[in-house]
């Protein structure tokens, strides 16, 4: 299956998460050892082969999540499309909402569409207050 | 002054910081209300001024810092090019280093040369055992 912009491969690689579904995680990033996927406080993946196996580990496991995105920045231009969002994750029975995780997708267009290049997370601040490592480290 | 490679922006973008110059720091970025800069457990800012407001509470700190960079992985492609580094900061009376950090810097060419268009940090995992805000949060 081919996407023909980049919003039906972002549309796609959240529904994967979402639907637990291996096949169609692997059928949204390029197939490309160019390929670089970041998770919140998980290894760094780099190249479709490792991309793919940490995404089997994530979702064979039984937890479920829903995520609801926000759109913060779309920047596009030729074959590259850059998405920066706010990720909203909730799973069933929790008690209150995660707080929200910063993430930019990076799409390109090849001769089967748009696929995914790179996923990135970051955390976003938590309320003043918490402790937080690295926040006393050297900017930046 | 402008840059002549996506390299020579990176170049002037971490010697601004080494330098506390926020003359240099503003001549790095792109002239635009789209260009977007996240900083470890620090507000997200789009656009030029915002950008350059926070770089300048953050660069008229009196600590200095020296920063090593580590290429992981370079996609470039028309007017765009995308550099994944590791980012390893010390300062000065630093009895141990910091744990590197991660950073996306997306570059734009332009009538005016290369120029940083976003700057994107995110935490490296820390050593195993050590306690992290939203470690336990779903995925992704």
């Amino acid at each position: 299956m081919s996407f023909a912009t980049p919003q039906d491969v972002e549309d796609a690689f959240y529904d994967a998460i979402e639907e637990a579904d291996v096949d169609a995680m692997a059928n949204v990033w390029l197939d490309s050892d160019k390929v670089l996927c970041l998770l919140p406080m998980a290894p760094l993946q780099i190249g479709l082969e490792r991309v793919l196996e940490a995404w089997r580990a994530i979702l064979t496991e039984p937890r479920r999540v829903e995520i609801e995105i926000h759109h913060v920045q779309w920047i596009e231009t030729g074959d590259l499309a850059i998405h920066f969002v706010e990720e909203h994750l909730s799973g069933p029975g929790q008690s209150r909402p995660s707080p929200p995780i910063y993430a930019i997708n990076i799409y390109r267009q090849g001769g089967d569409g748009w696929k995914l290049l790179l996923h990135q997370n970051s955390p976003v601040p938590p309320p003043p207050g918490i402790p937080f490592p690295g926040a006393s480290a050297p900017r930046p």
